[in-house]
């Protein structure tokens, strides 16, 4: 293990082998720190969190010259509240924060300046772009993209390898970058597809593999390419 | 390195820089164990095997207090039989069991109570749910999802990037999960959508982008959405 | 860290802990690599890089029994010009070429046989398949996947999750594989499928969720399954 002189550790707290943590890192008691993690300058670790193998807590958004969304540059550390579990081979962002019980399963990648109530589940190799928040008791499964700003409410159900965006024009520079926002207790079948801006009512239904390119009304069901809404 | 005094190793093995070797692994002749790799209590790996840098092999299944589906407590170790080829950054876990050649690409996780015959190729990326049999010479390929609960006979090939779900209610609690079954020598074009429950017949095939709602009867063609039999 | 002795570091070279850094690997000035990373025998990397934690750099592709289509066995190492950014958790192959400026996110898989042009941003969970081209400021997002045998012209952008093919008889010993060819300025949506040998001209719009099954006119716009050009 290779530990900064300026972490602070809780009581009972198992690091594995290799793992590397940061200066200025803060843990909780009773965590569990897989084998080979890199935990990052300034992370915030609540009591009894599970930690995987090989993920990256904390990490600073880059840039290259083309990109025309530079990051933030000032972010706050990565905040993990209490029973938090984190997989395998996880990649969390600097200017995240999961609240209380949120499950992270492996090779997930969360970007900068997001929300994550509490209890909710974000399923293996999802992706999630910046600037989202979204709520508690929210299943995200496995594989899914949550395009940046996006607004996921309570107890939302998103079904696997579903897939959104934000921008209209796709990088031609016009108009503003809005994701989808998916009301409390809508359902999203898998590998749906939603266009920027879309509203998914409240207790709305979207059939597996719909392409969701116009606001769906609260309790609606709707499926096809373009969905339509079913009478 | 870091192994663990009860591993026993057969003889040409080669474990890469800073492995980790926990307790009662088994490991055959003429392994090569890439760098960083995680092998986990009492997993059996055949001779002639090879394994990827930052692996994490023999995983246990974690849950939240939202998760309905708690993961199975008691499993038997990961097997690895011989000549299974297997990439970098995979995560695989307990109660999983590879048959002789079996081929995992890169950044792959498979979960649980999982048997997957002989000389399968699971592509880069693909993510595989728990309680599922996978036949010989299936090809799985890059991105592909598997739900749980699924069943797919010898000789399919799923293309890129295909979905799957077993929940008809999509986490209603109402009804039972089944996964699709998808019969011997079917092929799935990439992107395609299967509904919970579906069976493709044998010898079937399903166009890409596909997102099939009922069953595929045997030999026939089938695509769009909702998918239609081409007569 | 783990480094041979015939590796050439240029000045100022900052290696994060855990590295293993192979036989004649060449590092120009100002490069920071991330914590775990394994660069691979011969790897060439310029100067102002920038390389996450737990990557797999200069990887040698794999193949098993089942496999047709056996990887290239010489293969020149993997070049990495001045000032890319490579994330966490990324696998790259040996035979594979990044020019100038290029980004790389977290997660990413590149194999052999590439070239990658000047200021490309391939996002992150994207997956590269061999013996492809991709122009210069093209953006490719997050979770998409580019099949083998692909070109994709200088300025395309491919939004989020879309899935391309190459192979019309899926693995059944028919034809050749030939992916999309992608013109220049072309814009694919989010989540949009492309049948293998499509041609999509310059300046067109294929619509997300889009399922492209023959070729798109230059500057045309289309959309649905099976996609067709909006008049």
């Amino acid at each position: 293990m290779s530990i900064h002189s300026s972490v602070i550790l809780g009581t009972n707290v198992e690091v594995g082998e290799y793992a590397v943590i940061e200066m200025g890192v803060r843990i909780g008691d009773r965590v569990t720190i897989g084998a080979h993690a890199v935990i990052k300058e300034g992370t915030v670790i609540g009591d009894d969190v599970e930690i995987g193998d090989h993920v990256v807590l904390g990490k600073r958004p880059g840039s290259n010259k083309k990109m025309a969304r530079k990051p933030a540059t000032e972010l706050p550390p990565l905040a993990i509240d209490n029973e938090v579990v984190i997989g395998s081979h996880v990649t969390l962002y600097r200017g995240l924060s999961l609240a209380e019980g949120v499950f992270i399963g492996d090779h997930v990648s969360i970007r900068e300046q997001i929300f994550i109530d509490r209890h909710t589940i974000i399923g293996r190799h999802a992706m999630i772009e910046p600037n989202t928040r979204i709520g508690k008791n929210v299943t995200i499964q496995t594989g899914c993209y949550v395009t940046a700003d996006t607004i996921i409410e309570d107890h939302v159900f998103i079904g696997p390898c579903c897939s959104m965006s934000n921008d209209k024009y796709m990088a031609s520079g016009k108009g503003t970058h809005t994701g989808p926002h998916i009301k409390a207790h809508a359902k999203i079948g898998n590998h749906a597809t939603l266009l920027p801006a879309i509203v998914i009512g409240e207790h709305a239904v979207v059939g597996a593999g719909a392409v969701v390119t116009k606001d769906v009304p609260e309790k609606a069901v709707t499926m096809g390419n373009p969905a339509r809404v079913k009478s």
